[in-house]
């Protein structure tokens, strides 16, 4: 999406340790009117899939996730991150490896908020090495719903999480993929 | 506003300790309609008041943000909650206790995500002894901004953070304010 990779271009930063700061209007401030502009094209590569609910991990891909909700016109549910699964009332549970802090978490939602006939959509800010997908992937799984792709702002790509995903046949759409990343340079694969 | 006090009264539940769960629409499980209705609601509420930026904490703070975002066409900024105030960069950071978890935490935001030309709409989803908002106000005041007013789904009047602010001068709106809560009752303020 030509948009994104502008605003990755004029806006983002390459820090140390392969991050990429687009915390000016992706994440901790959020440009509205560009971050609706994304979910609107999340909605229209999804349209045809009958999707009946996003799914997502806090706090980062809430604001991402509600912008495509609002063109698909379906709830969003996120799963929490805990130290323990230490929660009331029945929940699924995934173990999650950060490889961005380096520490391990699990992530917790409710079981009443997916059901085996709802049909997922994954949505997350970021894509790198794919733990965070994979643990939105296992409870999916363990609620016995469909997931129908992955819908991710920027994909990086040399991280190889998105290609792992879609050779398991996953469809992962990303509205950016950063091909290499350096302090003076950054390409998108095209 | 009618409709979230009817839908609190449909689908909240009462837990001990005074924990109204609403997780089903407002949390954790977004209903996107619904949470759009209280936004478009917040928008109008603020519409003369020059709001340049919505200021909020993660991450269930979030998505009523955003809604209200939408229609007031402008950024959102929301404050991580960190262990420490160890984050790189420039950052303004304030002490909050957490009465729901009973811990303290530090309210951590970037100082270029606010400025002294702006005009503040803080934004939670639930009000309850005001430590969140006190951080979030104590944030824009170390930037040098104006806070315009607090926007609120669900106040819990019987806890006093909200009526502690308005006697100080604080425009408070909540959209729905509880005024007592049992396991098998619950009043509204009208």
């Amino acid at each position: 999406m030509e948009a994104l990779e502008q605003k990755i271009l004029s806006e983002g930063q390459v820090l140390p340790g392969n991050i990429l700061k687009v915390g000016s209007f992706l994440n901790q401030q959020i440009d509205t009117p560009f971050m609706l502009e994304l979910g609107k094209e999340i909605a229209n590569r999804f349209k045809a899939d009958g999707v009946t609910k996003i799914l997502t991990i806090e706090a980062s891909g809430i604001a991402l996730s509600f912008a495509a909700a609002v063109y698909m016109g379906v709830p969003i549910v996120f799963a929490k991150k805990s130290e323990s699964a230490n929660v009331s009332g029945r929940v699924l549970t995934a173990p999650i490896h950060s490889y961005t802090h380096g520490n391990d978490y699990t992530a917790v939602l409710p079981a009443d908020y997916l059901s085996a006939n709802d049909r997922i959509l994954l949505v997350d800010d970021f894509l790198a090495t794919g733990e965070a997908l994979n643990g939105l992937f296992a409870l999916a799984k363990a609620a016995g719903a469909e997931v129908v792709g992955c819908a991710i702002a920027i994909e990086k790509g040399f991280q190889n999480g998105g290609d792992d995903l879609r050779k398991k046949g996953v469809r992962v759409e990303s509205l950016a993929i950063i091909e290499s990343m350096g302090s003076d340079s950054l390409t998108f694969r095209r």
